[in-house]
C-alpha cells in the first residue's frame, strides 16, 4: 500500500505550521510539488525553506512538475473546472504510480487549510476511481482567513450569527451582505459595492514579509485598497488576498 | 504597557498547535485560565499538560478563576449574552489590572481558533472601553471544524460554492441546507431534519483520545449519532461536537 499525506502548511508564515504537520513532514520519503507559474515559484521557495528547516537530513525525493492550468477564459466555469480536475487527476495518478513505491509515504504540502478552497482531495478521489490504492491522511493547517482575522484582531463571526466564506464570483447582492469572508477574488468585487454601511478588513500575502493590511469603512478605503493591491501585484507579479465584509449596524 | 496574547491552541490534539503558538507560550509571564465547570476541568488538564511540555521552566504565574456562567434559561438570547459578556468584562478587567504588572506579558490559551465562536476578543474590547490599556496579539489555531474535515477526509466547501458555518440555534429550514457546518449544537438540531438528500459528517471530542466519528446519509445514521452522543455525554459528563451537513445531488 502507498501512503499519501496532505499537509496543511499554513498561509505563508513558517511559524504557522503545527507540530503535527512537522511530524508528517518527517515521515515522508517523497514530496510532490506542483509548480503554478509565478505564484508557484515564490511559494516553492517557501516550501523548500520548510523542507530545509524540518528535513535537514535531506533524505527524501522531491518530485516537481508543472501543474496543468485551468482555462480562465472558458464560458462555462463548472465545465472548465471539471476538465482541469480531470487533467490533474491523470497527472497525479501517473506521479503516484511512477514516483511512489509500494510501502512508501508521499506528501503534498498544501497552502493554508486542505479543506478550504483546495482541490487536492477532490482530485485524489478521481485518482482512486482510476484504481490506484492509497492510504490517505489529512493534516489541517491555518488558513489565510484565520491569519486575516488574527492580524486585524477581529472575530470572524458575530455573536450567535452565521459566518459565510465564499469565492469572489459568488458575491451576493450587496443588500444581502452581512458578515462575509471572500477568498479567491481576482476581480475585486468589493470595488463595485456602494453600500455605505459596509466595513472591510482586507489582507494580502498574509503571514509573509510582504503582508499588507487595510481596514475601514468600505467607501473610505476601497480606492486605497485597489491602489495598494495593483502596485503590489505589479511589483511582485502576483497577489493573494482575502477580506471580510461586515455590515455595521 | 501590558501585553496580552490570545493563543489558539487547537481543538484538543496537543500536536495541533503551531510553532507560533509555542513561541507565544514561551513569552508569557502570566497565564489566565478560566474554569467552566466539568468541561473546563478536563480542558484544564490539557492546558496544564501543554504548559508542562512547552514551559518546563515553570517560570510563570497561573491565574485560575471560575468563569461567570451564562443564564441558559433566559428568554432573550442576545440579552443573556450581553449580561454575561458584561460580567466577564468586569472579571477580566479586574484580573488584568491586579494580576498583570506593567511591562509584563499575559496569555489566554483558547481552544480552537480565537476568531471562531469565541468571545474573548469581544470581551477584551469591553475591557479596553473601561479604560485599561493593553497591547494585544492574536495567534490563530486549528479549529474543530478543520479537525472534522481532516478526519473525514473531505473538503469543507464544494467547487466554487460558499461555505456556511453556524451555531445550532441558527439552523436554516432544511430545504435551504446545502453545505453547512454546525458548531455549538447542544440541542441536536440535525435529529429533526427529515430530508433524505442530506449527508452528515459528525465528530465529537475531535483531536482527543476520546474522539468519535460517524458519517453517512443523515436518515440512516442519525439514530446512531444520538445514541453514541448520549452515551459519551453521560460517561464523560460533557460533550463537544460539530458536524457538516451536505446535500447530495
Amino acid at each position: 500500500m502507498k501512503q499519501l499525506l496532505l499537509i496543511g502548511i499554513g498561509p505563508g508564515d513558517p511559524r504557522q505550521i503545527t507540530l503535527q504537520a512537522i511530524e508528517a513532514l518527517r515521515r515522508a520519503q517523497v514530496f510532490f510539488v506542483l509548480d503554478k507559474g509565478l505564484i508557484g515559484r515564490e511559494l516553492l521557495r517557501t516550501r523548500h525553506a520548510m523542507l530545509d528547516q524540518h528535513r535537514a537530513d535531506g533524505n527524501y525525493r522531491l518530485v516537481q512538475v508543472a501543474d496543468p492550468r485551468r482555462d480562465q477564459c472558458a464560458a462555462h466555469y463548472q465545465r472548465a473546472v471539471e476538465d482541469w480536475h480531470e487533467q490533474r487527476a491523470a497527472l497525479y495518478a501517473r506521479l503516484l504510480r511512477d514516483e511512489l513505491k509500494e510501502g512508501e509515504t508521499g506528501a503534498f504540502l498544501l497552502w493554508g487549510e486542505p479543506g478550504l478552497y483546495d482541490s487536492t482531495l477532490r482530485i485524489l478521489d478521481r485518482v482512486r476511481q482510476r484504481g490506484l490504492q492509497l492510504t490517505l491522511e489529512v493534516i489541517p493547517g491555518i488558513s489565510s482567513v484565520q491569519a486575516l482575522a488574527a492580524k486585524h484582531q477581529i472575530p470572524l463571526n458575530r455573536v450567535g450569527e452565521p459566518l459565510t466564506i465564499l469565492p469572489g464570483r459568488r458575491m451576493p447582492d450587496q443588500s444581502a451582505i452581512d458578515n462575509v469572508v471572500v477568498m479567491l477574488d481576482g476581480d475585486c468585487h468589493f470595488a463595485h459595492l456602494e453600500d455605505p454601511a459596509l466595513f472591510i478588513y482586507w489582507g494580502a500575502y498574509l503571514g509573509s514579509s510582504d503582508e499588507l493590511l487595510i481596514a475601514g469603512p468600505l467607501q473610505h478605503v476601497k480606492a486605497r485598497i485597489l491602489q495598494v493591491r495593483e502596485r503590489a501585484r505589479r511589483e511582485k507579479g502576483w497577489i493573494m488576498d482575502t477580506y471580510l465584509l461586515r455590515r455595521v449596524s
